[in-house]
């Protein structure tokens, strides 16, 4: 079995060497490959691979590689975890934004449009190599934002395909924690898209316990929340966390206006420190620094996910995924995130029913959005970005959504007309 | 014929008065009912009724009284134009919102859904009367915000209902008069919910114009309307003019914002005025003045619709309905405002089909905010209230959203608990 | 305005001439052309036709032609009538059918699906040239079966078209004389496809009348309808009559099985009669014979038709029509049996709602059928063929509907495969 | 736990019995109760039970009884297998559908119409005991016509209810046996209604093998399936084996009119040896007798069932569940047989998506008529059983269905009206 990793560069890379080398008995892999654009990652990052690998007794071949086409050809999984134009741009993105009074926020918000126009013309590209060099492979999607890249690669790119985050698992293993179970027993009724999700049920082998768990949000975490206990009760349903984007609009604007430095700042000065970590020759194993970059057991998931379907496993996981008649308010060909069941063929959702008044509009807009967008971003369409941000609650002004637009296209050179 | 009319005190009630008179012949009118609380408005707006009807040479009888029951029974049509709590509430709660950094608007925002609150139980109560002293009439709502209104009239009221509003004919007139061709060889492709609809086709003689149109709006009305130009190009529908405090949230709150008073304040020194001339013994006709109140076109629309009814005219008029099946991404059981035929048995949808993107996600947002709202109101349910602006694109901020809830509550002691 | 009759060599043809004679002044028609590949028909029947035009003091021009090209060049409305294989197919195929203990049937039954593999083509080759030379025409088809041919001609013909059948007016007409009002005033809540129809509800100025009809049915027609009174009283809707062959599958069949004649036999003898007037030089008016033939009302239905196209009337009319959102049971792009509004765009159909499940079931079936018949026309296909007879619930064997599709391949050499 | 078994005199309970015996270590079985009405049953066929428990080292105690309550009371999981009227009933009332022309077959057909009638009154007493004295307990259904009885329990019996039948897992240790493979490998793309269901494709480890077994049926079973090649070769599915009665309703109608007994009368002659074999004192295991009596697997469905359930195991079985959007294109109250997860939850079935047009629409007539058999047995409603039988296709006659249905209610008392 051969992965291959489409941004091995990626500061977050050493987590998901250690997945694969402590899960090797699990996972017969044989060859790992890093492919990136750019030289310095390769050489530090995959420099501290090659090191953890060896000490581990090479379990499996690594290559290095910035070539895209040798890096697919022949490939059963290829992952991908890129950031097209670095955290620059999302840092610029993000002060473009706020200087406009729109929430930044690089998944739902307008820098993850901006991003997603940059991002998903390359991912294409990698679709086509894989059609090409690697036919049947399977393509384990972790780019940011993970639902939209997801749609366009399951409507345009003609490959299999599975989009990844590591927010489900991190709930459920923050659950199994807290009840002391193995994190498979824990089942939840988790319907939404990619960072805008709800959960509606928890069960622990087969009880019930979301209004414990929702008593207990509401005396420990609610300060680190934001939202008034009350609205909480009357939701009673546990929301993703970035719904407070959309839930408490006016305070997280307001907050993050606030701020001495955007989040792209913060991760660049972590990501600086790591990096040296990295080069330090004597390491050999992934740096407690890392967790602080955020993506707690992205490593979990990836492996957890690459496993199932490597041995048809028939579990249940929590995925962006083509919706069929999934969440039957939602369009078929689109994606969504939800249980999905995982074997040798890929993906099946669950039949999750009809979607609640407080939920259903929210999701239904919001999917609007990403259709036109994903179809923007396709089609290089001035317009379809322009009525993808008119569908956006958090840029709630359709002559600002064209200065935005304009600010993107002429710096990205994203061709736009 | 009987027609009643609740609120028969509203200073539009001339102007339906002389619809009456003037469509004598073809309308067949035995009685026309004036209710209203106020004993004030009933003599003054009662009064000048009564010398309109007089000079006309007393085509029907006119009856005035405060008293719901007889008033309501043996009506064929009841026609309701409410206003709980006058246009004090309607200022106060425009205050209210704007102090919290949130439009107010009195149909669609949050003064709207306080109207909503407080006027569904009382035209519960009007529904209630007619099924028992007049079964079989028709309810035709006038009353603002008339998509919720009629949503919950014809949800729990029991009764036939027919929402009405002079928007849709207003653009029919504007359109008529700019191609100088009668009204009704315009047919609108018109869909969505009452202040808060689309008109994706227009066709005169079955010639489609929408082009010419849009053309039109370009060149002339774009100033006024605030859009840029490439915003209307893309979407290629005429939006309805309310869809402004949503297309261009921050322009609108901020406007609303430095003005030096608000809507109902002008409307209520409108009103003064209107009233002074309504008291002049002399006076037997509606005054110039009445046009600048608003509501072009509402004896316009409401007698056509009657005389459809009553004629069993089988015509097309644009009104609040049950969808059925007219808008499928839209709930069965709603209320949505579109073209229906209009004969003795009512109102009949035309299937308007699938709504495009742009659009859907609005819709079905703002759908959902509805559903919440009527149920808040009909239970008197706080958790439901809070849950129906948490949809609400025009309350960005859920805590918010509690505090108007909050305020609102106690101020017209609603019981919502 | 121009409207060309392809299939003008019809024996009904006089009684559509009859009508636009009739109705020369509310439809001002210049030209009418009648198309027909039969050098004799043409003769015959556009012989009576010129003589009916000059007794009318030429109201308008006739012209007579075997040339479908020009016959169609710049025509407003194509009326299409035509019977390829004519009813000597028809009984053949009906033989054919019996023999193998199947019921024919010439729209929904099996030999209705032999007359749509035969006549599919012939009309998409209509349509080619009316895109060709006579864009924006409207395609009026009344050949059966006309939901097929209707449904093929919207898919795949590229040209405005609504289906139309004598039956629904019929009704209305039947109903009109038992009530003695004008048929306008009666509105039935019709539902279906085309032949395969119930009626829900019946009002006449409003009042429903269904229990009524249904009492008369049951007083009065109820031996020659054949079905028990329970059935029509569980029911509770008028069945089209053509249901008989489905609800009374084993009674029809015998009956069929022990007739002397086919009805195309029947036909045949009729028309040679009919002809054989039509060429008595001194005949200029339809002559009584043709009621016998079948189809009253057929020219009334067609002559209403075109004038509210014309006229931008607005008229609700029962026709075959794109589904949409019609009824939201079948699919979208499918054709079905409706009231819509007539005017000069079309026909757009009323929001029906949801079937019944009495209704429902067989109604998805029948269309699930009709999708696959105009499949395997358009594409001729021989598995597509099978599939869609193995959806017939009158062929209950797929190897009796193997051999039928053998047998009709062979013969009318479609080209199957 | 305590299992208890409704209709336990079966003489497939031996079979249940060995299960429980052979899985005793991974399903902690406290207690197996066997209820019966029948004193002999209860002697006999408990009789052998005990010695088979005792023999085996009572891993579990069993109880026999015929009282309902006190079975019921305590239990974890129900299961009915009950047959009211036993197999002289089902004789009967197949001797009366082939008088009349008609196929009788005991699910799909009428014979399982009138046991539906018969036995859902029955099964709601079992849920109502339920409910009161075994508040949680999942019944697992066993009894004919599994679907109807299902969807009854469902919308009626308000306890936790799966539908089980053997045909499913039989498919699936065919396809195992022949490739060689554990059953678990196998994965089946299966829709529909319990009887009337079809295979879209089977995969093996992630392999589509689809082709391949259709080439194997064509080849091998062919002439036991009775179709021609061309048919299943245009199908590309393989349809349930009950599914020739619609398929090849003349064939297999002139099939049964030509058998000298029916196939009750089978199963009574096999009932009777079986039943002397288990009277033998010394007999202490499952004869091998009792493969004739049909229900292959049946004990291996149950105990994987009910493990799965029991260890919250998260698997794949097929099984019969309230729809919700596993099949959008059928009602989302209704019960379908499709792909579902087991845990301690109960099932939720997997998304299937859309119905292709072969199988659609007659998906759509059956659930129609289900809907209908259902509301007829719980109103005890004669129209709805007449409603329901129109919309049967093996029954093509209301007249005959009138018949049938007087002849049942008579027979049984069932007390339509």
């Amino acid at each position: 079995m051969k992965i291959c990793v489409i941004g091995g560069g990626s500061t977050y890379t050493p987590e998901l060497v250690e997945g694969f080398i402590q899960n090797f008995e699990r996972l017969p892999l044989k060859q790992l490959t890093l492919m990136d654009l750019s030289a310095e990652r390769l050489t530090v990052v995959g420099g501290l691979a090659e090191r953890m690998v060896k000490v581990a007794g090479r379990p499996f071949e690594l290559e290095l590689t910035p070539e895209l086409t040798s890096a697919v050809a022949g490939a059963d999984f290829v992952i991908t975890q890129v950031r097209v134009g670095g955290q620059q741009a999302r840092h610029e993105d993000t002060v473009l934004a706020l200087e406009h009074g729109v929430i930044g926020q690089e998944t739902t918000g307008v820098v993850g449009f901006a991003k997603a126009l940059r991002t998903i013309p390359v991912l294409l590209k990698v679709s086509q190599e894989m059609r090409a060099h690697a036919p049947g492979a399977m393509l384990i999607n972790f780019t940011n934002p993970a639902g939209l890249v997801t749609e366009a690669l399951l409507k345009y790119g003609g490959v299999r395909c599975i989009g990844l985050c590591n927010s489900p698992i991190g709930t459920q293993m923050a659950l199994a924690k807290r009840y002391a179970v193995p994190a498979s027993s824990i089942v939840l009724d988790y319907v939404g898209l990619n960072h805008f999700a709800w959960i509606r049920g928890v069960t622990i082998a087969g009880r019930e316990v979301l209004d414990e768990v929702m008593a207990d949000l509401l005396e420990s975490d609610l300060p680190s929340l934001g939202y008034h206990r009350d609205f909480l009760t009357a939701l009673h349903m546990i929301p993703s966390s970035y719904l407070r984007y959309f839930y408490l609009q006016h305070e997280t604007l307001e907050h993050l206006q606030q701020q001495p430095q955007t989040r792209a700042q913060e991760v660049m000065a972590i990501e600086a420190t790591l990096l040296e970590k990295y080069r330090q020759p004597q390491l050999s194993e992934k740096p407690a620094e890392l967790e602080k970059r955020g993506g707690a057991y992205y490593s979990t998931a990836a492996v957890a996910l690459i496993r199932a379907i490597a041995t048809n496993a028939g579990e249940r996981h929590i995925i962006n995924v083509r919706n069929g008649s999934a969440l039957p308010d939602l369009p078929e060909e689109s994606v969504v995130e939800v249980p999905a069941i995982i074997d040798a063929s890929g993906a099946k959702p669950l039949a999750m029913g009809r979607l609640e008044p407080p939920i259903r509009g929210w999701l239904q807009l919001l999917k609007s959005y990403e259709v036109l967008a994903v179809e923007a971003a396709v089609e290089r369409s001035y317009h379809k970005a322009l009525l993808a941000l008119s569908c956006h609650p958090l840029v709630p002004s359709v002559n600002k959504a064209r200065l935005l637009i304009a600010a993107i296209n002429d710096k990205y050179r994203l061709g736009l007309h």
